[in-house]
């Protein structure tokens, strides 16, 4: 069918740089962007692992100017490529506003704040959103059809597990309320939403012990509400399971495809192996390689 | 076959308003009384935020007389809404003392009680029960179809959960003891019921820490008792699994029918789509809509 | 086929009232066979929760001495049911040294030994035991099918299990001896068992907190090993779920049959139901009923 | 077909007694190679057990000497094994390069070493890795196969449970970077890499305690946090099991065959039972037995 296709003429091609940055940046199926990718997935982890380090006041205070340098040299880099990417599509502006396009923004626009506004730390931890950006490289690679099964998976379940946990809800607001009630401020439970986050924490079997249940009738609450815990803990395992079951018989007849082509127009990736157009803004696709 | 019914001769039928009140509170397919089902939501999940927040001893000092203005709002509310739903049934006593009925009352009593015996906080605290309300309300919906599929798997699984408890319950017995034995008062472990709600802690994978072996031989016995629970935190799992599964194939045979008419005479819901009469108290039931 | 027995010659039949109470106890499919069983359930049950409350300090100390009449007259019941026991069958020696007769001796004994060594507090602790002669009359139940398909699952599994078992162990020694050296003294890990205690509490998702990592390296294997036991959390799951469903698959193919007669030589119970002789001591049985 | 292969040329049989030891060491299927398995299994654990308690306080005070001269015991007899596995092979070079005889050496130059560093108690704890030897015996037994299907259901699983582990750090990093700026170093959330440490203690339900929220918003993400982790434990499970009852299917039709045979020349253990020749140098491996 793809041999019917029209002679391709790709509205990108004004000149020839743009061309091949659009190639390298939004394409994901020749060498140079597969290093591209593999350059940007480097960049990312790495600054993710500098904004870490970075907290560890020990680190920050003996290396506070490397880590400064560092992190501006990545902020570099980013915007650099930020730029490149709204330079190459035809419709900058829509990029810009898309999803991946304003987690990009996010994740230079904090260092640049920070001059304006010194002192704000807590500004500069909105950068570790960058590690989200790894997702837009990861979605394009053979894991793509692996976590597509497991999240039509949840997809499926999500009305059971919906049910499910508003059931666990009634019963957090009903056992929050009693032992409020039963234990009382003494005892850490001071609130009835402190009670809740105890019987949430208790439920799930997380059971911190910041708070914990210190009367006989306050325990004799607690183990019932564990053993309600422990029953039902079977029960999105056995909704999850079921749907799993059923996603993968379905994908083992059907093929798992996923394109490598981004619009050259606004960016937008993910299109159908046969598309023509771009979903999004209704351009035309350059022709899938291969 | 719902051809051949005989003309609907609806015993509420007596007043007009009454009728459309009828309709209004205890059916569920109309647009207005689908509208009043949202409201009371609405205000169920906004009262029980009030309550919850007014436990919270900074919310209350600060706000004390927004949120008793407030409180009083949705207990009139809730007094006028149980009053039409007396008055609109033919047999209101029948309702009163059926289980939504009393579950009804217990939603707007504590508030008024409270005028009569100030000081009494922790009646106060038995309004959260109104949560309780929103599944007379969930039950109607779409959701009743997935959540009947999860409760006909445990109950399906019941006697299997049972036999898992008692035995669970033996275990928990002996450790309890043993530990009383092994580790003492001293380690906090003051009497068999105390080694009890240690051992379900320990168990379940909570490990609130509050109580925790601290002799060398204690250490040993929970970690036996930890090895334990974790072998068998399998076996409600596979016992729900195994049942799901067959609910879900049955399920996917049988048509999904929930049915929105209420009694006109004691206001029960929930009947089979083709049930002529109340299962409850034997009156006509008005017909089905659509 | 048992319309071809040979006559019943009962060999318990010398005296008149030994039989009667053969019958009684060691039958369970006639009336007074039943309520015998039920009184003692009820008796067990009783005497394990006075046990428990005796150990609590507070009710130690007000109901002493009722406590100590009523623990009293449960060990005179047991004893006289105990005689009784070995009265009513041919060879009392052979009951008396089975499991059964064990645990029947291990649940009045501390009473009366508690008499000779006075202050012995940790003697009465192992009257507790005597919940486990509850199951003697739990598996002559309903509930004993059930029971059989979730432990033939148990048992089938147990290779896999075992090896399991192994892997974790491993994991947990090395583990163990690695925080040992990471952590050292100071933060609790004082020594290798102490390291291996903390690695079964933590893969085993308990986490009770009394020993936790506090160095850098430490929280980091710590991570490391949580992630471990997350991961594998699934494997005994995953074993159970698959051999429970080939168990449930097996098991409704198949009646469940459980048989009321106990052996009148030996007291032996769970023959088969065609079986025509006791499988401990060969003795002829009593035919069984209806 | 193996009645096809020609008159066995072992390569071992230059002396006697190198090759009556080479089929006791590296063969597994004849009683005297069985009988040196079992011991070395005995003292593996032995000295396994040794060390532990050599690393309790207590223990070490009062038994130093006993202590001292049974690890020496040990280390004794395992150098002795090891020099007899390089000596009967014909490359002992390769042998002694390859995981075994790293493994081999390991477990004993720390004691040698501790002769020449003094005080050095930390290099002894490395002894412990001699448990990992139980596995070359281990994988030679029955169980071979049982945890085979377990692996391969595990490494089938792979990419789904990578995928999914790649979620949950992304989950990790934002809610640590998030707990850190809500509850700050004054709670505990001294780093970044400190609340993701506490943000995986939670997700897996471990819940230590030893850093835990106790602001208002810090509860309220730590409940979000802790459904999540509640909700998507299901996921590593259901990808397992459904993996695990694939490799139960497939493997009820294969025959589990396990090999007994050692390489003569560089000692590598696990081949195929048809196999002529060593897959690690070549060379001609002796006939199966039986």
């Amino acid at each position: 069918m793809r041999l019917l296709l029209a002679p391709q003429l790709n509205p990108a091609t004004e000149t020839g740089w743009r061309r091949t940055w659009f190639d390298i940046i939004y394409r994901h199926d020749t060498p140079p962007s597969r290093n591209f990718d593999l350059i940007l997935v480097v960049a990312i982890l790495a600054s993710v692992l500098v904004i870490m380090f970075d907290s560890v006041p020990r680190f920050h205070e003996r290396h506070a100017r490397a880590l400064y340098l560092v992190e501006w040299a990545f902020t570099a880099l980013f915007t650099l490529e930020y730029a490149l990417r709204l330079v190459v599509v035809r419709r900058p502006l829509r990029y810009a506003l898309s999803a991946w396009g304003l987690i990009d923004l996010l994740s230079i626009l904090p260092t640049y704040l920070s001059l304006l506004l010194p002192g704000s730390q807590s500004l500069l931890v909105v950068r570790i959103l960058r590690i989200l950006r790894l997702f837009r490289i990861l979605k394009l690679t053979q894991y793509v059809e692996e976590s597509g099964i497991l999240i039509r998976a949840l997809w499926r379940s999500r009305r059971k597990i919906f049910v499910f946990l508003c059931a666990i809800m009634t019963v957090v607001v009903i056992f929050g309320a009693l032992m409020y009630l039963i234990e009382g401020p003494e005892h850490g439970f001071t609130s009835i939403p402190t009670g809740m986050y105890w019987a949430i924490v208790t439920m799930a079997t997380v059971g911190y012990g910041d708070i914990s249940p210190a009367t006989v009738p306050g325990r004799f609450f607690a183990s019932i509400l564990i053993l309600i815990g422990y029953s039902v803990i079977a029960v999105p395992t056995g909704i999850y399971t079921a749907e799993l079951a059923s996603s993968l018989r379905e994908a083992s007849g059907m093929p798992g495809h996923h394109d490598a082509r981004g619009c050259p127009e606004c960016g937008l990736e993910g299109h159908d192996p046969d598309a023509l157009h771009c979903r999004g803004c209704g351009v035309r696709l350059p022709a899938p390689m291969g």
